[in-house]
């Protein structure tokens, strides 16, 4: 598994450098060696990449400015989060399931598992590029975990389940999360051109839009199906 | 579960206040409250007091000068090891064995898990109080994890609900059929306005269009969007 699993740990703006090497020892302990991180704090960066047992994770793992272009190789991207007060609008999973359905998804497409920094955690806009969330089953009162600790216990989940090397690979081909946010960015200039966004509050519609558009699940023929459609709708709008 | 989680976390002669700090807020994070620690190295544990978010399990932690007066209440001792290069004497189970095990006890009476020190692990003496050892099923290459991310994945296995993999009955509300075929009718028609449609050979676009939209697997509320997004593109491309 250790070389080619497919999934990527993505830290969103982490601060704390004890923190990023936590989150890169435990990839090394259970074999998840990719590790992309989403503007971090740049001298958290550099101290954690002095972290002892982890160094092969670090040395590795990739700088993004936008979390779009962190994900875009993916099949499927999930967000956690220990829910507080925020009303969520995405699907919410415990980890003992949402666990099993990554390690499904592994299979047959990369998928990036997001975390939001130490303090607030993903924030909406990160959160809108999510197909799911999903949620550590902490107890109430004290519900936020460390770091370091979220990730370890997320990816024992997903590696654990002797199920997992069973799970069958599926033969659909999910659209690429690059394409899926083409899709939605050329859909929100269409509705602009069409007069639709003025309706709504304008910096929601983005985020409401790409949450529509994930809900879709599409595959990959369909994606290239519903660019073809934009684009032409686009072209005719324009002409 | 709460209050009456009669397992007892064990850290043998720990020397990191952040590792004891971590330590203790999993424990709080997972309802697990009764922190026991054999001859912690002084400063450490007078330092780990000040840990956010994890002081009352801090609090009432308790200091023992042996490790079987620290065990001397419980029904049953488990020791972890990430097996180096010593042979053992004991049984060894996985975590996702051993988890199970310790929670159906757990019922029953009180449980200790033991965690050696960051550096050693358990001695030989240590083990020797153990009715058996537990491995988390990290990787043969870099086995050894973080004292408080181990604690964090042990508690998470213990905890975890195997019924919460079952999935749960959504709630969701499907879109009706006539919506779908409403929304698949006025594409059909954006689509002829815009020229898409001449593309292709027309008998078999209206089918093609109708399973694109239905593998969309809208729900109600996304589909009275979609009307809307669908009307404005018309009315616009007619204006």
């Amino acid at each position: 598994m250790e070389h080619k699993n497919p999934l990527r740990i993505v830290l969103v703006a982490p601060r704390n450098p004890l923190n990023i090497g936590a989150a890169a020892r435990a990839m090394s302990n259970f074999g998840c060696l990719e590790l992309r991180l989403v503007n971090p704090y740049e001298v958290a960066f550099r101290e954690a990449r002095s972290a002892v047992k982890a160094h092969k994770v670090l040395e590795k793992a990739k700088e993004y400015s936008t979390l779009g272009e962190a994900v875009a190789d993916c099949g499927l991207v999930v967000g956690t989060t220990s829910i507080g007060h925020r009303a969520l609008e995405h699907p919410l999973k415990r980890l003992e399931l949402g666990g099993k359905l990554i390690a499904r998804k592994l299979a047959s497409a990369p998928v990036a598992l997001l975390f939001g920094s130490e303090k607030f955690g993903l924030s909406n806009a990160d959160m809108s590029h999510c197909h799911w969330l999903m949620r550590i089953p902490t107890r109430e009162e004290h519900g936020s975990m460390n770091l370091g600790q979220a990730v370890a216990v997320c990816l024992y989940e997903i590696v654990r389940s002797p199920d997992a090397a069973k799970a069958l690979p599926e033969t659909r081909r999910e659209a690429r999360a690059g394409d899926v946010e083409r899709i939605t960015a050329m859909l929100e200039e269409i509705l602009e051109q069409s007069g639709y966004v003025h309706e709504r509050v304008e910096g929601s519609t983005e985020l409401k839009l790409r949450r529509l558009i994930r809900r879709m699940k599409l595959n990959a023929h369909d994606a290239e199906v519903w660019l073809g459609i934009l684009r032409q709708i686009r072209w005719k709008l324009l002409s």
